[in-house]
């Protein structure tokens, strides 16, 4: 049996303040833990059911994790149940410190990269949109993500869970929550030798005839009103998806998606 | 205020059980109503709250829908919120009959035509998942959709929002809960001359060198284990999409807008 206060931190990290006072998120899983092990931070709770402990196909990730965590806590199935987002837990979680990637130095990184792709997101408001754009771009090789101020917070469980690993995998950067801030960080690309692309569906460029420089700035735009007044009066060009049936729009993470392949393939060519 | 019995009625909607008993399913949302005004069977109910009918927005919507209905059914903006699946929502839903497609004459006509290009849907669990598979074969006019069993229902609330309107758009047929029947459409449309292509992160094939031929039938597995063995073991051809970076697989949406953004791409060139 765990503490009252335990429980009652465990609990406060499904909320973006409960977070954010404590600088630590946390993961679900065995292949999210498996991927906490290798993160910067480590693992800083590893949090099991006597289940878990007890799972013969992964006794040596259990172990591995075990002398990577600061901390071991074994918890009743119950316990789990109230700490854990998903329902179906297989009773295994870590919480993880953050990255504190900071802004500028992530840009100044990019700066003196040759070919460099960076994805910006624009006051994505769904956490499985934002999860899909982060492993998709994961897939891809995408150099960076910049969240725009705005967008679903990056450690939203559900955020977390739909990248599926790929949080672990590549820079993302949350802007800080400023007016402008995100507009700055293109600012500051552009004038880097970035060219901005915005993914829009009424964009006059068309995605089969793009042209992607070798230091390219992708903005994918919000579910519900595409991207920022701002941030698009910046954008060299505004490209869409050619149609040929009758939807109105793309879901986010499946915009994304195309946009990503297409352009990985010309650049990997 | 309604009837309890109304209000059973209206809530029985929300699972698969009572969706099947009365052969409707409740769309949600202004542009939700507008296709619903289209299709074939039309507006059985149209259900909507004071404030709803109120708004000058969609004053004349209202109206439209109002005359096409077969039943007006004002209701409290608490009881609207019972019914409703979204929290959100916008006051108004329509009840509509379901389309009963039947898989074998869809077939037929698919087998008549000279171009066509057909998904097929093995397994998927996630409804946001389907509903966004369903929203981009929209986009991209994909001919039509072939559901397997297994795959999450059709009439799902979180599948109907989250095709965004897409569902009333193109011809999708459920495969009848039987073993061996969504093979059996594949032998079908294979035997008449379609080229059956599975989408699979193990494929030898490269999405980049496929040529789509003029009738193609694309397969997107279960995001948890792919696409089933008995469904691929009758397929031509495996592809996977190529990877730049690490992720261990793609979102079953993003893939599926990945593939029939390329295939539509050069088969409308």
């Amino acid at each position: 049996m765990i503490s009252k206060s335990k429980l009652h931190y465990f609990k406060a990290l499904s909320q973006k303040k409960g977070r954010d006072k404590v600088g630590v998120f946390l993961v679900e899983g065995w292949r999210n833990v498996e991927e906490a092990m290798g993160a910067a931070g480590g693992i800083e709770i590893l949090l099991y059911t006597k289940e878990a402990k007890g799972e013969s196909r992964y006794s040596s990730l259990f172990s591995a994790a075990l002398k990577r965590s600061r901390e071991p806590l074994e918890v009743t199935a119950k316990e789990f149940g109230q700490i854990a987002d998903t329902v179906t837990g297989q009773g295994i979680a870590a919480v993880v410190k953050r990255f504190s990637l900071d802004v500028e130095s992530e840009i100044r990184r990019l700066l003196i990269k040759e070919n460099a792709f960076v994805l910006g997101a624009d006051h994505i408001a769904d956490p499985g949109n934002l999860g899909a754009i982060i492993r998709t771009a994961d897939w891809f090789g995408i150099d960076a993500i910049i969240l725009s101020p705005g967008t679903v917070d990056l450690y939203n469980p559900k955020v977390v869970r739909s990248t599926a690993g790929s949080i672990f995998h590549l820079p993302i950067v949350s802007s800080i929550e400023a007016a402008g801030s995100f507009e700055q960080s293109l600012k500051d690309l552009q004038s880097g030798g970035f060219r901005l692309y915005g993914a829009s569906v009424k964009g006059k460029g068309d995605l089969r005839s793009v042209k992607w420089p070798k230091k390219s700035f992708l903005v994918i735009g919000s579910e519900a009103r595409g991207i920022s007044e701002e941030a698009a009066a910046l954008l060299d060009e505004h490209i869409a998806i050619p149609k040929f049936g009758k939807a109105e729009s793309l879901n986010a993470g499946v915009a994304a998606g195309i946009f990503l392949s297409h352009a990985s393939f010309q650049l990997r060519k």
